[in-house]
């Protein structure tokens, strides 16, 4: 059997695993950071391949976070939370002298492509909700990246004329709707007292304070708007929602699977569903080994 | 050489050409028609084979309007101009017993794929603007379908969140602001008497009339808008903007190529472009000529 080292590159952790596409994860760990620079990073990539190394692994996949230009594996987007990054190729973090074949993509790209592999769909997208709103397109069971690496950024489709102020320096973009940092934003900007709570606790209050609902729900209206144009213009057999406040359930599957669907052209409703992403916190590691395995290494 | 006989259904007229890709159209001509049946369409299509049957066709292509199931190439969308077309393959029109391959896709897809041909672009979004608005997009050089075929409708992404009615029942599409039947609809509603002139004088009076050229700007907003979340979310080599009303200078490439650049995540900016198309009227025609050689028969 062909193992492969999958990794996930996050915004406080690596994820790490073993394993294939058919035998699913044989080992699956975190290793959290405090410290964010390129020395820190080596030094976590060292300790994993450390931890696997006897393995017998045949090739080596890395999700990170940022756009990445294609096919050279180049972060050109801005990673606000890893400003050392950007010029960076992930797979510089590995150990020199290493005499295996390495893949990275965007760790959104690898969510979907390991949710559309575990949902048996040639034709997906991938939607993670968390502090921002990632994406991923699945085409002929492949990430989707157009000519230049920059595809699938549904988080800065605008969705709303002169709307909310983006991370990204647009306004009206998805993410400043429905992201978890956006909704904080918007809390604290309408002097409402919720914005420093914990997610679990704000989802809590949602039943009783109205205005704190009422931000959630516009949050979850534009997502579902959202989630109807990529329908409408990708056609794809399933969306996948996963990411830590879909898990949390942030907003609901049910909700967005039946309003997204009435927004859709007449011909084009009862074809598409919504789903929750399956592997959860799994999901970029098992993606990164998918990648691998695809390459046919 | 083989020659293929591409046909292009729109909303008045048949044109139809004989060609190839390589040396582009031995001969193209167009079909007016009033009468909207399914006989009279069975007659003007035995008129055009009729005409270029002595010319060694090896395949026929046609491109139609409305949504179309793929791969059946059964139309299921709304055709508000030819109510009898719902439910029918296209190929039925044909003369019966002619021993050929028959392809058929929707117009504005085989706009795009002769149009990102031309422009020797391998990812490309084509728009058309017209009474509506087509899209069709092409990765790998070929017709991208989605899944069931319905991809590509860029025309009914919602793009004003509870907007104008569109004709597709939804609220606040790209084609409920940009296309000229939303143009005039817009006109009348705010009773300004400019609505039933023809296009060319619509775009002529917009110099000396304000309340004409703020409901026409306000299509090519929302247009330029359209155009960024497209190159945001399948971030093409080109996105190429054709049809009637492009053609007549309705709205200006040099503005939508600027804009929407800097509707765009900064990394992004500066790799797409947004041109004219090529091919004018005869794009479908291309377009289905270059489908039936590509499926290589």
């Amino acid at each position: 059997m062909k193992r492969y080292l999958g990794i996930d590159i996050g915004a406080s952790s690596f994820k790490y695993g073993v394993g294939d596409s058919k035998h699913g994860l044989q080992c699956f760990d975190t290793i959290w950071f405090q410290e964010k620079s390129l020395s820190a990073f080596t030094e976590i990539m060292a300790q994993i391949w450390e931890r696997v190394q006897d393995q017998e692994i045949c090739g080596i996949g890395i999700g990170s976070p940022g756009t990445l230009r294609m096919p050279e594996g180049k972060i050109v987007g801005l990673n606000p939370n890893l400003p050392f990054f950007t010029g960076l190729s992930p797979q510089e973090l590995l150990p020199q002298g290493l005499d295996l074949p390495v893949c990275v993509d965007n760790d959104a790209n690898l969510m979907a492509l390991a949710e559309a592999n575990l949902q048996n769909c040639s034709v997906a997208v991938g939607i993670t909700v968390g502090s921002g709103i990632g994406c991923g397109i699945v085409i002929d069971g492949k990430v989707y990246h157009g000519a230049h690496g920059f595809a699938a950024e549904a988080g800065h489709c605008i969705m709303v004329c002169e709307g909310e102020k983006c991370n990204c320096g647009q306004n009206g973009c998805l993410e400043a709707y429905s992201s978890v940092d956006s909704i904080r934003r918007r809390l604290q900007k309408r002097g409402l007292p919720y914005h420093a709570l914990s997610l679990p606790r704000l989802i809590a209050l949602r039943a009783t304070e109205k205005e704190l609902d009422a931000v959630i729900c516009e949050g979850e209206n534009i997502l579902i708007r959202a989630v109807a144009n990529l329908i409408t213009l990708l056609d794809p057999q399933m969306v996948i929602l996963g990411g830590g406040a879909m898990e949390l359930g942030l907003y609901d599957i049910q909700r967005i699977n039946k309003l997204a669907s009435q927004y859709l052209p007449e011909a084009h409703r009862q074809e598409t569903v919504c789903t929750l992403a399956g592997y959860g916190n799994r999901a970029g590691v098992m993606g990164a080994i998918i990648m691998c395995e695809r390459r046919a290494f």
